[in-house]
């Protein structure tokens, strides 16, 4: 089981490095700036987490075999990059894949640490979802997260999920698959039927009465 | 008075809340999007204090209140935000109060850990006004803070005051409440006068003898 | 020795405040936003070392030298903004000597606390680069390091170089000397002669048969 999970964990990181790597293509970047996206994209969320709790190194620069699957996945995108846009369901579903692993992964870390429920499901959130949010600040854009796909709502359900799972006493390879399953499932449908959260309109000139 | 100083901190915390939420209800962000760049706007500066020195967890990982007073500041801006413009100078008040504790709270965590005067005072900026900083990156825009209203500005002489105050010996409340509100004050008064630091212009093919 | 490469350290810090300072102007930034972009310019990249390295506290708030040379720098800048439009091949050199001295300080401090290879060089990297990618960042600018002028290859090649010349047991002096030469000569001809890595294009429209 510890493989299959390790297998998705890899799956997501090679998903995530792929997710930067289009970008930076898109942006016109040159390889070594690939690279880099790709490399945020991946590592931003889970970096950031252990930035916030004390007595954390980045957990990269321990385990190395993150950086050659991102090399790995950068080298793919690159030779592939006229094929993924025909591959774009698959990427989707490799990065809700790393979404779902890396959120319920950073929920773990967070609990190891001792810190609330509240901590940890924003701390899953954080490492599920702000690789991309890097990604989006280093291309110069709003970041995607904020705007649509209800990506970190999905993560917040996962989290919590997750927590509630972990305290009713489940078997620990159910409370890491299902919430996991969860978040995909999810963000797979979000996507597919074009969820979204409701927009709050703010005009100062509009007719009160017409809101 | 440890009362007195809670309640501003946490009317900080409501107004940083709020600045965050208008911001990302003009970028047209979803309710999670406005959430994130409340809760972004709030603890943002202390976050970075918190990073930057060695053995600290970032304090709203251990401290939850301040997560309640964002969700709780979130809402309200949400649902008054028509109002909101109306009520501009009270949330500017806020805000300011909110700059103002925030500056001297970083200070002393600053001092407290043994940083020099000049370390506390850059501490102190950081907590105050970074906040803001990551606001307007997230919401893909130069912050605010390096282009008027002498923000990071009054910070720092609201900080030296705090040092000179506490080294000279004065009560403990007025070494807490004088540059506090002595941040306040300027900085409404630089809202109100329009008060900025002269522009330094830069223009290679302008005439020389013009300047 | 130990002078000389503390000159060339205090050299970079300084190039990096001039290079700041002049993209602060150029965006129309007052006064104290351009000493803010040179600090983040001169410390962010060591900063972001800092923070991801466990038990460390960002150098800039122990070493305070460094903030005088960053105030000296902004204030530098400032007064001849005019001239420093000629003097422009005098600033890359001192910032490519600040890019090669900053880089192999980072892989020296990340061997220092037991890094592997890999993420020494990554940690160097950082260090030499990242700087100008908070600058750019807070510019609301792609960061140039991710478009031209191989910026980052060039210090992934002297950090290589470093962690080579060190274990063949070069002379200390040597093993400093030399990376920090290479990735000044190599980033000087690299503007000189417009190197860069080849663009990969994406286009999604375009003719397949024509790639």
């Amino acid at each position: 089981m510890e493989t299959l999970l390790q297998y998705i964990n890899i799956a997501g990181t090679f998903a995530f490095a792929i997710s930067g790597s289009l970008t930076a293509m898109k942006k016109k970047l040159d390889p070594f700036g690939i690279l880099i996206l790709a490399f945020v994209t991946s590592v931003g969320g889970g970096t950031i987490r252990d930035m916030l709790i004390e007595k954390r190194t980045a957990f990269w620069l321990v385990e190395l075999e993150y950086l050659y699957v991102i090399v790995a996945g950068t080298i793919f995108a690159i030779l592939f990059r006229k094929k993924l846009s025909y591959l774009r369901k698959t990427i989707m579903l490799f990065d809700s894949a790393g979404l779902g692993l890396f959120t319920i992964a950073g929920v773990e870390i967070a609990l190891q640490h001792g810190f609330s429920s509240v901590s940890c499901i924003i701390l899953g959130t954080i490492t599920g979802s702000f690789g991309g949010v890097i990604r989006d600040i280093f291309a110069n854009e709003v970041p995607v997260i904020f705007r649509k796909e209800i990506y970190a709502t999905v993560t917040v359900l996962g989290g919590i999920c997750y927590l509630l799972l972990r305290k009713m006493g489940f078997d620990f390879i159910l409370v890491q698959l299902i919430p996991v399953l969860m978040i995909i499932v999810l963000r797979i449908l979000a996507v597919y039927y074009k969820w979204s959260l409701p927009l709050i309109i703010v005009n100062e000139n509009e007719d009160p009465e017409r809101l």
